[in-house]
């Protein structure tokens, strides 16, 4: 597998569902996550839009033109406002219609006599598109040149996220340390913006603070492809917090 | 207040945390909710982005003018990568600094002594901004143009929410009382459900935990299009509160 110094991706979340406050998202720190440990790749921007054509296509078309990768969650099931894969078509201007290898998986899923339309319009997406496996439900994701179209229900979704690793080129791994402590931020902002300056070329410095038991704390997160860079920087950090006697609860 | 057929708004997310996946979003669905089920405001479209300015920038000026409004999250703090409000400020071309109300306000909370450079950077903003007051740990939101901006942490901005809406154009007018006490949820909640379902067909109760200078406190809000059923229910809440005898920070 080729290395490459820095992938990028975007995450493009289908659904009124998301929108309209309805159902919590799941997958969108799923599948960040999963980029980043697994594959080292870094989600740079993510959209959440509703079930309208044009609106599918304009946002697929830009994206896939600025990302190395775009994955794309919801649309892809069997009802009126499934309409993921025809846009991607129209975006893509690629036919439209059913897909051989994914029409006979779900054939077979669900045997000749059972294979309805509903069930047949899984299996209807851009012609040449490959797939990606579903262990769970058998309706394949599929892959549009860089774009990468996945379910929209988490637990399908995290059941097929290792099959779309052959379809994706690794970058760095991006190594992070942490560490929580029961302060303000005020109290580090100074210190951890000189540390950040010094060293903004090899790592990134971000700070969020949390409630705990009804105390407030920050966590300071640094992230590298540089593990030397990394652990340079993380005990820079260390070295200022023992001296201004702030407890550390957990690195 | 003027009546519009449709209002809809944009929400973008800054920072980090949430696209690296090291932190599930609540505030989206948080948000979408409320703007739907209070204001009647149509959430159509979301964007996650990383703490960049140019980035920002972009996405301000972009969304500003496709939607009727728009609610950034995150990157309001003191810390080094907080660079919301100069990214709105350069985004709108309005002169950035010190917000005199807001600095009154931080000034006030914190007391001169302990209002250091990273608190008094929570008062730095769009120098002609609005603000939007903040319950639970006093650093203001603030709105500029049709942007309101408000902060990352989702219990501080569920705190504020309700501070929102006389900024907003919505339908049906909903007015609200809100009480702030210290207590814990689970103290007050079995006669909040009580008076609440005596009160259903009417009033809509909700309860936001917050945390100020390290103790736990609740803002009981109350909802209703009827200034006379509202009023009845705040009395009838306030009485059971004082016969619990919690102390009442506001109201």
């Amino acid at each position: 597998m080729m290395k490459k110094k820095k992938v990028n991706a975007a995450i493009l979340i289908i659904g009124n569902e998301i929108l309209s406050g309805r159902t919590q998202d799941k997958n969108i720190s799923f599948i960040s996550n999963w980029l980043n440990l697994k594959c080292g790749i870094a989600v740079s921007e993510v959209r959440i839009i509703p079930d309208v054509e044009k609106i599918i296509v304009k946002n697929i078309r830009l994206l896939s033109k600025e990302f190395d990768y775009v994955f794309t969650t919801g649309g892809i099931g069997p009802t009126h406002d499934d309409i993921t894969a025809i846009s991607i078509a129209k975006a893509f201007k690629i036919k439209y219609g059913y897909h051989k290898e994914a029409y006979k998986i779900l054939e077979k899923y669900y045997g000749k006599e059972k294979f309805n339309d509903g069930r047949k319009k899984m299996a209807k997406m851009p012609v040449s598109a490959k797939l990606i496996f579903n262990p769970s439900s058998a309706a394949p994701g599929f892959v549009t040149k860089n774009v990468l179209s996945l379910p929209g229900v988490p637990s399908i979704l995290n059941s097929m996220i290792e099959n779309c690793k052959k379809y994706l080129v690794k970058g760095l791994k991006i190594h992070s340390k942490t560490i929580n402590l029961f302060t303000v931020e005020s109290n580090i902002s100074k210190q951890l913006e000189i540390i950040q300056k010094k060293y903004k070329t090899f790592v990134n410095i971000g700070s969020y603070p949390f409630f705990r038991l009804g105390k407030i704390g920050v966590s300071i997160v640094s992230r590298s492809t540089s593990k030397k860079q990394l652990t340079y920087v993380h005990k820079e950090i260390i070295k200022f917090i023992k001296y201004k006697k702030i407890k550390i609860l957990n690195i």
